[in-house]
């Protein structure tokens, strides 16, 4: 292993041991003494990689940004329409946010108040649910008598952020099991019965693979 | 005034300024110093009334507790259905956390982890849902054909959640007429429309009294 690739890990391991830090304690509480300890490297080794424990922060709110982007990417890429791919991409996110300290934990430091970067990744996903929302009324997927637009957008971006407050004080609010709950009450308000009818809130197999369940 | 009375004058300015202090800095990052001076008072008279932060903190919580209790009270007095009830104790609870700090402060320092005491007021709003549902159920409002009540309350209590979540960046999300379209959006997906005509999604005006606007 060469200097420069040593180098990357101990970030990465330092990345690492914060967002599980972050995850637990906050930033406010959160101590760089375990962050160190947590990657098992010297608190000086954190100081040759972060300057402070904001710049940590940025660094694992960025890496949360990017996973949550390629997360979306990969997602666009198997789309079907615009609500499948709405629905898809929120089973998506949720599994990461319910795997990945790193893009949970940056995911909410970056929501939160008293925040260091120009990051808003809740900004982005709002942007996002507007954007899928305008492509379904030009795929003339939304019923028609259903209310305005921005009401249905701010509809789905408060329960969607509402599932990841939730999930702090438990999981079981970002399970596969409650975001298909949702998306079972929220489709038939957004569409019509035809299309209703091709639509999986469960989340589409393509987009969303799940693990293979052995038969027999 | 007697001593009484100047004593428990004392420890409301200080409930009140620990509110602001925490629902502008957070727990962790709250001052002992600021909440003293914010109300007037010597380090010492903060320290004859509370002895931590923690203990203020839970005064501050119980307020919001008391606050909030009494607020659903008051909507459930002027009750017609439980539908057009949830939606009323929506608007009433959001007007209350936008304009009492001690509310909002109290209701957040309930929610956060690491939480001092037994409170958990987003959970007592949880179970407040889950009743008025299950009244609506009993009252033959809620329409044939819908998803399961488990999946309903979810995605009520997930989006109401979310606008006080959103609020902390945007105080509009808790605006009347963001909860207003809140309930258009969810209405016609919990009723038939026979008895959607007979709700108010603003709220009705008996349990959720507005400024009168003068006219002329």
């Amino acid at each position: 292993m060469t200097k420069q690739e040593r180098a990357a890990r101990t970030r990465d391991a330092l990345i690492k041991s914060a967002a599980r830090e972050f995850d637990e304690h906050g930033y406010a509480l959160a101590k760089l003494s375990t962050i160190s300890s947590g990657a098992g490297v010297s608190p000086g080794a954190l100081h040759f990689h972060f300057e402070n424990k904001a710049a940590i922060a940025a660094a694992v709110e960025g890496e949360a940004s990017t996973a949550l982007r390629r997360t979306c990417r990969i997602v666009y890429r198997h789309r079907s329409n615009a609500l499948q791919n709405l629905a898809d991409t929120s089973h998506a996110l949720a599994r990461l946010l319910r795997e990945d300290v790193v893009a949970r934990a940056g995911f909410r430091l970056s929501c939160s108040h008293g925040c260091r970067t120009d990051l808003n990744l809740r900004q982005e996903w709002q942007s996002c649910v507007l954007q899928r929302l305008a492509e379904a009324a030009d795929e003339g997927l939304l019923a028609t008598g259903i209310g305005s637009q921005q009401d249905l957008a701010r509809t789905i971006v408060a329960a969607t952020v509402g599932l990841e407050a939730l999930c702090r004080d438990n999981p079981e609010w970002l399970s596969p099991g409650t975001v298909t709950g949702l998306w079972r009450t929220l489709l038939p308000m957004l569409t019509d019965p035809g299309t209703l009818a091709g639509l999986e809130p469960a989340g589409s197999p393509a987009a969303t693979p799940r693990a293979r369940v052995p038969v027999g």
